[in-house]
């Protein structure tokens, strides 16, 4: 057993929806969450760019000593995820490589029409793709970028009448295409999920990668032996590399939680 | 007089605005336009980043011979515009100065009271406030900060239910304050001009800083006696960091020219 906490990082607020997963089904592990707000948006920024960035992310995390990280963000699992894992000894995981190999156990018909909706960055990377037909022989991939989800989720904006607006948009692509699945590659987007159901009605699932982490945490740490077994509720604490945004209002509003403004603190990664 | 072009440069399609005016009060100038779209968005950049992007930019356009510098962008003229002043001997103007002398010259009424939108980078570096402030003794100043328009414009979303329905959002702050104008301190809002009439009605006059600097410059190259005094129609060059984006489907309406991709040029600056 390993007491050390998990660290998970993104750009900004999205992470969260990732974090509440884990506290869901890990509930007595310890978390450390890094938003990245003073460089955020990440999702069009460049290869080299988001690798520097999620280094210093990562290594601010290990001076926090957790056992594991959890780079809760498509963009940097897209970009970054590969070389950051030539680099360190810990183990390091992204939002892609669990949610294909679920999707991979849990299908039931023979072909596969999936849609990816991601930041420019993740979709131009086609990580996705590249992924699910390296999991999967017969699955057609729709791709569609979503540029302003992020910075609007990040805003607070995703219930009004311009996160409606901009959904309906968004989803025109997937409309009457017969998809089985629909990615969230970014982990703004689960803030959104409901409007997208309004969209696409019951037919499509919708996948939240943050479930899908949150699982393969789960047997990743008991394969290994690294679950921490205290009889305790875990802790979680927070950092962010700028407060001047809307993340406590956003992220309060999704873990239920009014005193979360006590657990975030401000550091520089620079 | 000088045949030289004149340069203009922004991050994307924003400073598009800018060039319809100038074309407008000088058409027979020879302008170089180079959209930063690969970098794209500078609005949420640090201040270190825009001076070392202006900078690439500066100098790509004086390498084209251009007599002068155009900064039409609000966030690189307010984080960076006194930076490069310093470095370069060629004259640089940014769109603050033009419009606030413009202004300051125009009032009728003691009293101002004036909105500014821009972006989040342009309204944190309180430059507007300060400038107008400095040139004005009574005056008023409401900012807000509008993070979305910028990449919405760059999508090509200005007129759509999204755009309308950001717009509504966004002129909140300024609605039943009595304001006497609204500067759009940020060279992509007045492709949203009518969606912000229709809020704001006529009694508020919306500042478009593309005018009052072809207005500026006109003043600026006759005194300087630094027109091109050929009998023609001058020509326009533009050029790209990166062409996969909606520059040509936005620009081409803006500036209702069906030929303008023939003259675009992908480059690379870095």
């Amino acid at each position: 057993m390993d007491k050390r906490p998990i660290g998970i990082f993104d750009s900004g607020v999205g992470g969260m929806t990732v974090l509440a997963q884990i506290k869901k089904y890990l509930p007595n592990e310890d978390l450390i969450y890094l938003g990245d707000t003073k460089n955020f948006p990440y999702g069009d920024k460049s290869k080299e760019t988001i690798i520097k960035l999620s280094t210093k992310c990562i290594e601010f995390l290990i001076r926090q000593k957790v056992k594991m990280i959890i780079i809760a963000c498509g963009t940097a699992t897209s970009q970054s995820l590969e070389e950051v894992k030539k680099i360190y000894r810990l183990p390091i995981e992204g939002i892609i490589h669990p949610t294909v190999q679920d999707i991979k156990n849990s299908i039931k018909t023979e072909k596969l029409r999936i849609g990816v909706i991601a930041t420019e960055g993740t979709i131009r990377s086609n990580k996705w793709q590249e992924e699910l037909i390296r999991a999967m022989k017969e699955v057609e991939v729709i791709n569609k970028a979503c540029p302003l989800l992020a910075p609007m989720a990040e805003q607070g904006w995703t219930n009004n009448k311009v996160a409606k607006e901009a959904i309906k948009e968004y989803m025109k692509p997937f409309q009457n295409q017969k998809m089985d699945k629909l990615i969230l590659g970014c982990t703004h987007y689960p803030l959104f999920c409901d409007l997208m159901k309004e969209e696409l009605g019951n037919d499509v699932e919708i996948i939240n990668t943050g479930e899908k982490i949150a699982k393969y945490l789960k047997e990743y740490l008991e394969k290994e032996e690294m679950e921490n077994e205290e009889q305790h509720v875990g802790k979680s604490n927070y950092y962010l590399t700028d407060t001047e945004c809307n993340f406590i209002e956003v992220a309060s509003r999704l873990l239920k939680d009014e005193t979360l403004e006590t657990k975030i603190q401000k550091i520089d990664i620079e």
